[in-house]
């Protein structure tokens, strides 16, 4: 699997590729990404795998949906590790630009989606989203995808990504995986290596609300203030985790419910020794 | 030549016979028009015939370019003779699609190319250019052309479009094609059909100043600011007109120029009986 495998720092290289590929009849699955891979992007790797003849996965630490103050410089870059778990399970090109590359001077241009960025992480991080939706679609510029795969962990990222595909008339289709979880219940994520272990034993309290939200609605509990206070007591009397937001929404939104009355998502951030981490899952199916 | 023309209001149809006939080794142009068709409009057309395989023209008065209060209600619309000129000259397909084709319910995506759409035509029309580039860019989603055609007399839009088509890497090429002018050295605009025939002779001012303008420099005048008084004077000493700006900036950008160094646009607008007209040229290639 690993003979075609190559490492593309230059967008028209990539492209020529894609479209060659494509005009073989070859489907092509896209899987963007920050590196430093973890089992929940391993995942989206694994359903392009699956369900696409070839995957690109493009890595690239994206400077314009970082916030002043925020991680940027240290969010972890484990390039070679990640090549090699790529190589080793079967991708076909790993596009790895460089911040000139995909930022000439001058570059100006930003993709605003509307109302769907402001609450939630647009509160916290009030330019997040134009960073993302215009890297997102300048990825899919440069790699012409028949699909691409985000994982669910970033809820509102993925109706943000929907939006911007369906408005701009962007023609890959936007697949969305399953958050995947460590062995106790938290969330994969790449932020999660800047824990202390005791940091991540409290962060657990996070993923624990959900099952216990999950497991007051299953009792018959539908009213999401009682649900909100339940899930915000169990995470205080763990300790260490700051919780920013617990929000209940229409699934497929970012609109408010006050009951449990469809499909909606419960949707958190909260910080411990200064991570912000997030989480999501789905109740009322 | 027209036993293939086929007009299409559903961008999902047109994109697959665009996509088949690329696979097929076809080369597509993309004409984007607003329709009311004139020698404009035709020259661009006659430039994809020439340079591509495939010549594919949208017809669609774009709502969320008007400002409040400017023209799109009574936009002149000449469907039939559009397409029928279309049809005559070898055009392959028409794209007309309703505003609910391309604004469906909870449309809100903007593009913003940043610092160009501010001056100028952005004074004016403050949203006009985020209406412009975001049509633009759904326009090059649903037909994914080798090459799109624009028209020199919007100098600013064409900026614009180059702008987003460069930082948000669309791989179609963008084409400028010079004005096309009427025997008397008017530009050529579907809003000329809005002037009595009074109006229409005062509004040959304009273009008469550029001419004015190109003599001084020929002469050896460089100063812009006695340009531009020329320029000002002569137009005002037909009357009827209302200048709204007259600038001379750099060739490429919207940077303005006190000496003329190097390539200069002068870039004009004017309002006569009610009805904005643009102009402008390049002095000191």
């Amino acid at each position: 699997m690993s003979i075609d495998f190559k490492v593309v720092t230059r967008a028209a290289e990539m492209r020529q590729a894609i479209v060659h590929a494509q005009q073989a009849g070859k489907a092509v699955g896209l899987v963007p990404t920050m590196g430093a891979l973890h089992g929940g992007h391993l995942s989206l790797v694994d359903a392009s795998l699956a369900e696409c003849d070839r995957t690109v996965v493009t890595i690239f630490v994206n400077p314009t949906q970082f916030g002043p103050g925020e991680d940027f410089d240290h969010y972890p870059r484990t390039m070679e590790q990640d090549l090699a778990q790529l190589r080793e399970r079967g991708c076909w090109m790993v596009f790895a630009p460089t911040v000139e590359e995909m930022y000439p001077a001058g570059h100006e241009t930003i993709v605003d989606v509307g109302s769907i960025r402001k609450p939630l992480e647009g509160v916290a991080r009030p330019r997040h989203f134009f960073g993302v939706a215009t890297v997102v679609l300048k990825l899919l510029n440069m790699v012409p995808a028949d699909r691409a795969y985000f994982g669910q962990k970033d809820y509102q990222q993925t109706l943000v990504v929907r939006k911007l595909a369906s408005d701009l008339n962007v023609p890959t289709e936007i697949c969305v995986c399953p958050i995947v979880r460590e062995a106790d219940g938290m969330a994969m994520s790449s932020r999660n290596a800047y824990l202390s272990p005791s940091g991540r034993r409290q962060a657990l309290a996070l993923s624990q609300s959900l099952e216990l939200a999950k497991e007051m609605f299953t009792a018959g509990e539908t009213d999401v203030a009682r649900l909100h206070a339940k899930m915000l007591e169990s995470i205080q009397a763990v300790g260490g985790v700051e919780v920013e937001y617990i929000a209940f929404v229409a699934a497929g939104t970012v609109d408010l419910v006050q009951q449990i009355e469809g499909p909606t998502m419960i949707v958190l951030a909260g910080r411990v020794e200064n991570t912000r981490l997030l989480d999501n899952c789905q109740i009322g199916f």
